[in-house]
């Protein structure tokens, strides 16, 4: 994950929202890495459900001068220092009117994140340590210098990406992940970092049995713009899918479930933490927060679920400039791509096999275990019949009313374990899909 | 409830039973507090499924005169020194004779209640110690003039009350109660007390999404006969209902699950019992004993729960003379009123919702906390998450197939503050019904 | 059970395997206990499903002699002795050659039971204890006469047997259990004798309401002939069965489900279980060993589950010469036998009664309780309430969705006791089936 690592620091100064050429460029350095990453513009004033896509907002600089001439909050160092949407604005203000538009977080040295997309607004974000010493610094009287400049444009457009790897099937596995979020590593660098890496792993020759499809979208309306524009073709194909959100950190692992949790999606999960015997945090419905919530919505009912390292919200860095790559690391996201490149291969190689044979087949012309050497035929009986035990067991569940995440539980044996003995049954033509 | 502490002294002394001038008086009673309340008499020998209507009991004195012409024991003193139904005698017995006809109660002072509706008999209860004074008092060869003037008429009727306050809707909830038990108080005149402060409460000018039904029964026969005469209507109409009954003390609250326990009647119960915070104690069905009996039946299948304080047969008191207002009080009553009112409005202000938008709706432009008031639209923003939360919640579970108990429980809001939600959606057009 | 001890005592000796005069012998002796016992034979090479029915084999005489001419190894001694299905030999051997052939136990004085069906070998069993003196005794240049004169007669037979006890209905219970075993009592001679007793015990001149099928038939090859030649039969009239199995022994009592553990085959077992107030070990499905294997298989889907005392593979004694006649006793067979006859007579009085009567019934007119003797009227009124709730609770759930094992879940009655309210209410027409 090194070069993820090294990519997530390139992107990481780009100052990227839900609109505009911050996510224009981070999907074009993105496409370098997945070539047929496709980019959609979708026009400013679209209407999608209830509501439309925003003007583009671009900024070009912004800051702040004291009486002096120095610039004391300067966008160009830290783009976070910006409210994201901030309207253009070239003013002379007291300290007191400064101060209604500085804003800070309960952590003294962070920088805060905040955005105001739909009401017009601009604002300043600096750590409380800073605000401090510029109140003692500077006397109410003092003039200040606010220059913001930035555009909104009502003919610009929302930007998205979309990776398509087709399958044997049409059914597929959706990934979305969000890439509206300016400067943090976890929320949200890490979800795209991790899904371009795994947009590259299952980009190889091989043909998997199912569609997958990776989303890099502005978050909220990045998805409610991809779900009105694709909405038939989803409720068609998608069998299971997550969000990938704060992903690349080394603290827990986090899951929250599809709204009634009782999907594909949620089978596979499981089974992936499980068998990785990762331990996870499951949190509740109730808790979610990214674009899970429009997946799950009535009417639109795709079971996407969240795959997460610490949750969002969770973690006393989020949302602010301590959400950096000291918090993200190579390992952080290592953990993070395993963990999704399982469940994406659970429900790769998951199945409804159908058993072929009346009665248990007579498993011993078969010939399944070839290699086994005992010292004699009686050995070899009873020796086999720890290796025969799970293809029966395999067997008695492969009624129809299974899958191979259901007889895993049922036979006790892992996934990849319980596949393998899928894939020996299979080749012995003892069981069908 | 001081009104109905009054009502339920003024009816005590009337010498209720299944059938008489004491059912008739007590409901014309009612009927002052509840103009609508109609009267319905069924005569004594109509065939009511298994059962006839029996004859109408009434009865002008009963009494025991010792040798010396004192009155030793004289109903007008307490109607539950008569069996009910005894049947008329006049007679000179023996010491013997008579005591075989005295009955008590294992509580030295009190008088039990006793009935004999189906064999013919006559007979007088009173306290042990009573019964011990006599045996030491009177000699065997004493004798005793026992008379008891109460007549059978075979051409009489069974009395019975029914209130109905029309609702939006023809979907029905039914409360049951009965008014055949003479100079008791929990057991049983909380339940008619009860449900005429529930009738005069619910029949305001306001018309309530679906009807409410009230019926004051005779216990078990008349709750057999009402169900004969109107079957159909109920079984197409009935979508909850509750059996009210010892209900006026200020011990716990009880409750006896439907037969299953899996209806809307239980959902509501258990609702409200969390939501007003009652510490209550869920009876098993096997243990029933009042007209929950006959709703539940095979081929009845009618929902019907039941809400008490302690339940009957469970208090000392039961079933005597002690059950009397110093068991019930005000504050009972009250607490009793308060339950099957919350209950009664849960159902009234239940319905299945469907969300109308598809993906979240953009709730800013709703204006959903308008009298909001912060320092600034950053804060507002941020305190209005935990507000629009709610929305969002409501809005996920609004599929179709929740009702909004159901919902309440899902999004872990009590059903007041759900309905709330409910209903600013629904004005907001994010919902139908 | 004395008897059937006798009867397992004769039938020890007896070499049984899979085919052979063993099973045949077997089955003629049985039959002198049930005289209507059908024997079948199936051809050597008839297909059935994945497999085909072996040659049969028939053993005369098998010794291992030294250089001396000393038998050290006699057939005639133990039959366990001989690998079962071992071809013919006639030779010298080293000791080397020899104790390649050779095969004991891990406990010192026991001889394993071996068999070797399916491949062509021969081979003998001894104790650990005899091995080791073997070991000191002999040179390894000594040289032994090993002689097998056993025949695999490809134009033999399969033997099994079957007994059909017709019941008012078509629809069956199904005993299943094998006569394929050697000189063992517990695996398996005890399940044989107890399903004799059992087959001899429901042969009366009552008439039971299902039929009673037992089938004594060889492991494995035997049951997947026996379904193989009577599937559609099966498959139509099985409504529960089990499989018998080590049943003798005065240990634990164990149990094995169907595939889902959720049958009726399951409900009748646990219900045996708790009215009898026996201690039992529920094994997973998944520890499955014996013909259940087969009756559980996907497109078979018969509800078989095994009634057991201690599970095979799990007593020390198992698949050795120390499974005798010490370990299996009259009180141990007793005890299996007195468990599956409840079992199978909560099969037979198990029916879904339909209430006739709407709401309760005037229980008191239909004179439930003519015994029952109390001092007057109104002690008899108090008493009967007693007597009345059991019937009045079964008319409950007699709402068509339950059998007579659910309702005695319910209304908490012991299966028998529930059966005896089921009775009477039929014969006073107060339910039908």
């Amino acid at each position: 994950m090194q070069k993820y690592l090294k990519l997530g620091k390139r992107l990481f100064p780009i100052c990227r929202s839900i609109t505009g050429d911050g996510v224009r460029t981070t999907l074009k350095i993105l496409k370098e890495f997945i070539p047929k990453l496709k980019i959609y513009e979708v026009k400013s004033g679209t209407k999608v459900f209830d509501w439309e896509v925003p003007p583009e907002w671009n900024i070009k600089d912004a800051y702040v001068k004291d009486c002096n001439g120095n610039k004391i909050i300067d966008f160009k160092r830290n783009n976070l220092h910006l409210v994201s949407y901030s309207i253009s604005i070239n003013k002379k203000l007291t300290k007191k009117e400064l101060f209604n538009h500085i804003h800070t977080h309960k952590i003294p040295n962070a920088i805060p994140y905040l955005t105001s997309y739909y009401k017009k607004y601009w604002g300043f974000c600096i750590t409380k340590k800073k605000k401090k010493i510029f109140d003692k610094k500077y006397k109410n009287t003092d003039q200040f210098e606010v220059k913001i400049n930035s555009s909104l444009n009502k003919k610009g457009s929302l930007t998205y990406g979309e990776l398509t790897i087709p399958g044997k099937s049409k059914k597929e596995i959706l990934i979305s992940t969000y890439i509206c979020h300016p400067s943090m590593a976890n929320n949200e660098l890490s979800g795209p970092l991790v899904s371009t890496a795994l947009a590259r792993y299952f980009s190889s020759n091989k043909v998997y049995s199912k569609t997958l499809r990776f989303i890099f979208i502005p978050e909220t309306i990045g998805a409610i713009t991809y779900i009105n524009r694709n909405l038939k073709k989803l409720k068609k194909n998608v069998i299971a899918g997550y969000n990938i959100s704060c992903i690349g950190d080394e603290r827990q692992y986090s899951y929250i479930p599809t709204k009634y949790g009782d999907t594909l999606s949620d089978k596979a999960a499981i089974k992936a933490f499980k068998d990785l015997k990762l331990k996870f945090y499951t949190y509740s419905f109730l808790t979610r927060g990214s674009d899970e919530r429009q997946f799950n919505s009535p009417g639109i009912d795709l079971p996407i679920a969240s795959l997460m390292r610490t949750k969002y919200g969770i973690y006393p860095e989020y949302h602010t400039s301590l959400d950096n790559f000291d918090l993200v690391t190579r390992k952080g996201l290592k953990g993070g791509f395993d963990l999704v490149k399982k469940v994406i291969n659970i429900l790769m190689k998951n199945f409804i096999p159908y058993n072929l044979i009346l009665c248990e087949p007579k498993i011993m012309k078969r010939r399944l275990h070839k290699n086994l050497k005992t010292r004699n035929i009686i050995e070899l009986s009873r020796n086999s019949y720890n290796i025969r035990i799970k293809y029966m067991n395999f067997l008695q569940y492969a009624d129809g009313t299974n899958d191979l995440t259901d007889i895993s539980n049922y036979i006790k044996l892992p996934f990849d374990e319980t596949y393998k003995v899928f894939q020996i049954l299979k080749k012995k033509k003892l069981i069908k899909i």
